[in-house]
């Protein structure tokens, strides 16, 4: 089963945003064992799309395309699907009522636009969207079967999970295969040192398809492998999974793709433990990616972004004297502000960041890239320094965050182990 | 002139990576006004990069085409391109001693894959590369002239230009037109109330090219426009952008495409006035947008994330009366958090936000996506509630985030002016 990935909108079409919708849906896509044939990019431009879609409808079996399905005049995918089919837009009944309910439960009005929405090619199956206003649609064109979902990433996300892939499923029938996969998420090596302590893998685990996807500071190890024996597949996979986690130890944070401050969470949570945070370089960011967590308010309690030494003299109690002494990046400042910040707050631990983030503040002794780290708990205080050489602020601010939390992470698992 | 842009690479096609060459090509490309009509994608295979460099030897005038040109067995887009114009792959003297002597200056050796780099197809023009090893080349397939790179962005950005650019605007010739934007921040609308207040800017500035893009939550209006005349154009564009502001009021945040975080600090540096931060639903969000700006240390001072009551009453200084009578969420308490915030830190201004980010926590009186905000600067304290209906932790983080900087900006422009 062959696919094709098209990608609507003057914004793609000019470089203005990066087209972050056709690299999940070709993940998935593959992840289903659907191998994605090409991924095609157009404007907002009937001509256009008209003419790629008969192209798609020519030479593959299934395709997805996202975008242009709003209100607005630049919206002109479902009017565009209809020439490519040949056929009329007529209104969907399904679809009005839909965004009726949709409109209402939110007390707002339904303008004229919004209807729109609701003109389907004739022929299409609706694909309903729970989570915005544009409904999707599917419609073969020649020979293929296409998915025409919003731009919108998490609506799209949604709809692709829930109305296409399950459809592609059935359509697939007996040919099916199985395929599984794992995503282990390392932190503390670079691509390249990741690589070669993978390097005897592929003849280890020759059905297995390896592969690293850098999410910046972290890289996940993805495994997939794809089988008719559903057993033989999931005993495989085990077990080179398992050939990782030796080879890379307390590196691995997860083995089913939870992020640091999920992972950090889970522990907290297990252990009936509370956290509270002093950042300083981090300005906030390590607060932010812990209440991304849907219930982190059960172990987060406080963060304190002390950005100015004003600050973490009153709030935390570092003495002015040590940072007199060693200035504000410096590893005793850091046990300082942890210890401070644990205080104040009450909580099991206290976690604390100080370092130059760039581009400015940067010396000889401590250059650009420098971060202290502090970890106070009940059974005392640690404290690191690191240096990263990326020179650029808002890769400094991720790392010195991840690197933080991993230290926090490591501490944790020593006294639940 | 039209121009299509092709990569190539299974890491692409299979969404392993984002594909941003395509994007920065895409860019370049319309900064030179030369309009892009596709982007394509497929992966390392001769019969799909035949079969588009085909079509696009039908349909376009020139192409930008990355990936494939490596040493090594995938590397197939030279035999493709070869294909494609009908002609055979011959060894390039010329390709032969650059490479040869960049493996000079660096001591190693060349190895016969490399050689196989300075296979070109016949006709072809080599473009050196002089910050790696693959050379570039540029060939007519059909009447479409077809510049091939490697994938290397930074090869790839410095050949686009240093050779591509240039060679393109001679092709231009005297028909070359100049071309210019403005990206216009807003924030208060939603996408289709804002594309409805534009309803009748395309019959006043008919040479002026339209563009909504989202970047949740704010909505960028962009304007394009080329001409041969570059007076012309820039008066145009500014009678344009002056016709939106009236429009959209003090919904504009800026008018060169800068953040919301950008357009506050520039104010608070201007007005010589710090800032410092009490947040509870935002999670540390709007600290770290405001410290994602290199120099936020000028203003920044200090930001209290308060997740418990306990940290909103101990350091905030927040009544536990006042708290039992009308929890946690409420303008009051927003207001009473800024009051805290300001004084505990000594900045000018303190803003603060509290409010039900979701999944868990809403009410019927305080659904989820309740938000209540507090400025509290030296003229006195406001505050003030929004509801949003994303029903989605993350969306509604942004938002409130946005809104809490949109009414201290607010704030600032009224004692500014």
């Amino acid at each position: 089963m062959l696919a094709d990935i098209l990608s609507t909108g003057d914004e793609l079409r000019s470089g203005a945003i990066l087209d972050h919708n056709s690299a999940h849906i070709a993940q998935k896509l593959e992840d289903a064992a659907i191998e994605v044939n090409r991924h095609i990019c157009v404007g907002d431009d009937v001509d256009g799309i008209v003419s790629v879609l008969t192209d798609i409808g020519n030479s593959s079996d299934v395709a997805v395309v996202t975008g242009g399905l709003g209100p607005t005049a630049d919206d002109v995918t479902a009017f565009s699907a209809a020439r490519a089919a040949g056929v009329e837009l007529i209104l969907d009944n399904a679809a009005l009522a839909s965004m009726q309910n949709f409109f209402k439960a939110r007390n707002l009005p339904l303008t004229p636009a919004n209807k729109k929405q609701a003109l389907l090619p004739e022929g299409a199956e609706l694909l309903p969207n729970p989570v915005g206003t544009a409904p999707g649609f599917l419609l073969k064109i020649g020979r293929c079967r296409c998915f025409f979902l919003p731009g919108v990433p998490s609506e799209m996300r949604h709809m692709l999970a829930e109305e296409v892939l399950p459809r592609i499923e059935k359509f697939q029938g007996k040919t099916r295969e199985f395929s599984t996969g794992k995503d282990i998420v390392t932190f503390g090596l670079t691509e390249s040192a990741t690589d070669e302590k993978l390097a005897h893998f592929t003849e280890k685990y020759p059905d297995i398809k390896l592969g690293l996807r850098v999410v910046f500071p972290e890289i996940h190890i993805k495994l997939y492998a794809r089988s008719k024996d559903k057993n033989y597949l999931s005993r495989t996979l085990e077990n080179a999974a398992e050939w990782i986690f030796q080879k890379f130890g307390k590196r691995v944070v997860s083995s089913d793709g939870s992020s640091m401050e999920a992972v950090v969470g889970d522990i907290l949570r297990r252990e009936k433990a509370t956290l509270a945070v002093a950042e300083s370089c981090t300005g906030g960011l390590i607060s932010h990616r812990l209440t991304n967590i849907p219930g982190s308010s059960d172990y987060f309690l406080f963060s304190a972004v002390t950005y100015s030494n004003d600050a973490k003299i009153n709030l935390l109690g570092v003495s002015s004297s040590l940072l007199d002494q060693h200035g504000a990046v410096h590893v005793e400042t850091a046990k300082m502000m942890a210890q401070g910040v644990r205080q104040v707050s009450g909580a099991t631990y206290g976690l604390a960041t100080t370092g130059v983030a760039g581009p400015g503040g940067g010396t000889a002794e401590k250059p650009v890239g420098t971060v202290c780290i502090g970890v106070a708990g009940p059974e005392g205080s640690i404290s690191r320094r690191h240096f990263f050489s990326f020179e650029n602020r808002s890769m400094n601010k991720q790392i010195f965050a991840t690197a933080a939390l991993d230290l926090l992470r490591r501490e944790l698992l020593k006294k639940s182990n």
